[in-house]
């Protein structure tokens, strides 16, 4: 039985991962870390998990925490956990972090994004960049996981195998991401009240957003040069999912079966990456709950470009279950294990 | 391995069946029945099940079925089951109804009350009424069990306890119950489109709606004599999710603890009923995609009434979830199999 | 010109009576009161009126504001208005209070279920509680309204004229009240966000909510004599709208006929009270962003209980359009001018 | 008096119409078209009317309906207007048409992309393209108004200054597009019941959408040469509302006030276009109800792109608030006469 802790286990991230840990056969959570809520008991700050759920939260103590589990996920904002790991803990205990803090390579780039000075960059190398379909070999032998971010999720998945194949063109791609609001945390803001959010739609962080370096680092690799993208996130009036919506032009000439060849490429044997078949496209609800990603792609041979759509659940394959996923690979398990969960319908 | 067939596996309760027994590790669906979609895959009807069902919907013919399956689920309009029924598939197959058809011991009732005449009243009298926490010993023994409405199970279990032990005036008993849309099913009507029930509320069946004599009939077991309710539905904007709220008149001064102590009684043991601790109201929000039942009250002194309130999901507990703990309890295996499911939040 | 100034503007009452004064001929809007956001454009707070309103919002001054206007609106927590009037002030300005301060005539009542003591009840015994339908000719002699609470609006107009003809029971009174989100104010909380209000329903304020002593005292001048009722709101995932479902005991068998008589006797000129057609129930987007509140009935020979329903939207006539009738009122103008709102759908 | 008559008065543009007309002092309406609903009273329909309209429906005869009244709103299906319209027709009343039939210039583009013939291409020439702010002298002077479509609109005049200007290359324009459901009409289909579209994001007509060439042919003018677009709508659960985010090249390094000045130069003077403050994204819910446009634009000048970004209400600029723009001004009245709605929120 694998010992897991949680540090940040109140968010909407937080409980995801205590939803999908407790269906988990061959893990415990021993630790529920939550700052704002300690000594209350779990159940009540979640009312899902009464009687299913007994303890208490817990400080953010890392330190002791290593001593007693044998994984910790950090589901809390940028910059906490980089200044809490250390080589001792490292040696002690596996590490999947939900933050940003070891996502991006290029510490410079993580700091002008993000604003804040990288406490620990030492340690930014050995992070493994958590997207399992891509780097499935490294996450296994990894200490420290940086799990991606849900838009990078989505949209590195949905793009990459037509980068990787040299059939879009890398200067040309444009992102439109439309996410659910449990993205936006559980931070008591009036932006996010029910009756702003409610019957709305908006972009936000146009031109600016945290996550488009991160996207475009990952592209980068799979095309082999450096990439710039405009990403455009936009919040909707629903709980879950997210749906990104991808711009490119072709490089040359291609069939509806090529490009299809070039996702089942990657994909054919990806429990977790499902490609539609022709002419549907991806919906949010019918991932709702699971770690599925549903990708498609219409070519538009008026303009030579093709539209690329991928939808998943934020909470899920954008967070909890990609962390758990993640923790599966590290420790050996079957990659599926806990994650067999049937999107749930309507 | 159970083999399962279900007819009716394309309205929301079916599909709930397939997302359930999929997830069931003792069941294998051998038959998805749908009038409405023969030949079609059901993963094009329901595309969440992409990859997950590979199986093309069939017809509803309940004679091959018994030859092939061991149990029978019947999500259908009322007088389906009844009509194809007989002893012969009797003699072959258990089957779960999930329509109204054998709920009601009282033919006359049924027939006034759905306006159709009954075509096998025969089997009513074997017929088990299908709700696990009143009648777990009768439904093991069952080959015909009457799966309960939505609207009776989050009432009755609401209720009976108080009723039970004589604490209320079964002739005061008034159900203001709160229904998500998907009650209404997946027929293509104006009333359920998605711009006329977002931004609204409003009763229907005010009076007579037809949960109303199953409701009563389970009462009056509990109180021991006939009882008369009113019961108004309202829809509510949401997919999912059943709220009652259920006054009554105290018979005589009581304490919280004497109320409590009334539920415990019939609940402490109950796996899928969890009666909440003190002034905690249940929510809809978290019973959401699992089996479970959230009761719980509030005494008026002023009034002398207590107030009785139920949460579960309309789908699982009132439906397909129910169904699956009848057919468990039917075939002698762990009641809560396949049935882990862990509420979502949010 | 009517020269208006509201305190507390930047709330969603106060948001509704901008629009709603915007609109309307004879007034003309000059202090836009909101301690939060001093000296910010009122339009940088609430975008929508980006062009529309040029104006600053400003402090909380009763007095510079009694000098510069003709009417006052207080759109603000319970407590201020009364803390902030006196004699002076009532002398030269009229005021409605859109708070609880002078709805309930006994102060020990009010000082009970608001737990705050009243800084000045020597005005009590003036101010007119401004239920215009009821009290039209007070209304129109009044320096000070109290303008009605939302659901003690609906509540009261849906059940007054049985109550007032002697066709129900006093003493049976429930009312199961459903209301959108806007009704919980715009203060950033954990519990009014977009994720925990969205598909999710919840009773609140069990047997304890602020409004029922004011709907009991309003509900007791109908029936002559004193009236104890039970009141439970509940919280739906929508914006706007209050439903209320109300049940009460016939004292006698009545028609249909007589009971719509009683509704007419008091409505049938009424312009803003709409006394639906037979079996037809008021949902609440049919009165989205509009004056009008839709009551019916339904008849329940089986139980010999009457079932009353009234819908209405929270922020208008539960708000600041009965505000603005209330002062079109006490000005002498046209009881409808700037109200003639056409309900929105969808 | 302006007499008018709606053929379509039962869809959701239709009921828009009645909506603003009802409000609009220099209009009466005289008929009430709807094949679907004759002689049921319009009220029974869209209950939001009761005691508003007490007229029934009558049938779409646009010859009885030319004798009768002085405009007629055509609020139907493609195909339909061009199929009942004639010279004597035109020569009695003034049409406003809100179907796609005389959109388009280029009759085989129409014929290619809404796959029917077109039945009097003799009147597509007169046919103005009611895009008031673009077009005004010529509707004034028009009997046949085609009323742009919702993402046309919306698309058109977000992106229009900055074409009209140079500042964009035409090539590489790619707009995407966010709609409330109530663009999809009444119609009862599986696909827009409440269970499907609520929580759930999906985009739909990828790169066949029909709004395409019409978007085309506006932008078209205003660069000055043939302009192919990427346009991909998705539906958003929300009832009322669409965002365009729209992307293209820049031709040069521009700072944003000079961008900000080619909006402005349009837009200034004009009452229904709102250009944003700097970094203020448009919001469909600060528009809604009203005939406001809000754009903003954001330069990314990482990728030396423009993002470009309109708000509105589909139904009423996006529909019926524009119809009657355009009657009003092909009647020689105040341009905003009936349409000083301001935007409802929350």
């Amino acid at each position: 039985m694998i010992k897991a802790g949680i540090i940040g286990a109140t968010g909407y991230a937080g409980g995801e991962l205590v939803r999908i840990l407790t269906g988990h056969k061959d893990v415990e959570i021993k630790w529920y870390g939550s700052r704002s809520y300690i000594d209350k008991k779990y159940a009540e700050v979640y009312q899902n998990m009464f009687q299913i759920v007994d303890d208490k939260c817990m400080d953010d103590n890392m330190e002791a925490l290593a001593d007693q589990v044998d994984v910790i996920f950090t589901a809390t904002p940028q910059g906490l956990c980089a200044s809490l790991v250390n080589e001792e803990i490292l040696s002690k205990v596996k590490i999947v972090d939900l933050s940003a803090d070891f996502r991006i390579k290029d510490v410079a780039t993580y700091e002008e994004w993000y604003k804040i000075q990288h406490p620990t960059p030492q340690f930014i190398p050995e992070a493994v960049y958590g997207l399992c379909e891509i780097n499935r070999e490294a996450v296994k032998k990894a200490r420290l996981v940086a799990n991606p971010g849900c838009y990078p999720t989505c949209s590195t998945l949905s793009i990459y195998p037509l980068l990787k194949e040299g059939l879009i063109d890398p200067g040309t791609i444009i992102i439109d991401a439309k996410s659910g609001t449990s993205g936006a945390g559980r931070g008591a803001k009036v932006d996010n009240l029910y009756c702003e959010v409610n019957e709305n739609i908006k972009a936000y962080g146009v031109a600016n957003h945290r996550h488009t370096p991160e996207i475009e680092e990952q592209l980068s690799y799979a095309a082999g040069e450096p990439v710039l993208i405009n990403f455009t996130p936009h919040l909707v009036p629903m709980n879950r999912g997210i749906l990104i919506t991808a711009y490119a032009s072709l490089k040359k000439e291609v069939s509806y079966e090529e490009v299809k060849a070039a996702y089942d490429k990657y994909y054919a044997n990806e429990k977790f990456v499902r490609v539609l078949e022709k002419d549907v496209c991806p919906q949010t609800k019918w991932v709702e709950g699971s770690n599925y990603v549903d990708v498609n792609f219409k070519i538009d041979p008026r303009t030579k470009r093709v539209i690329m759509m991928g939808a998943m659940d934020n909470l899920v394959k954008g967070a909890a279950g990609q962390a758990v996923q993640n923790m599966n690979l590290m420790f050996g398990l079957k990659e599926s294990e806990g994650l067999e969960l049937v999107p749930m319908f309507p």
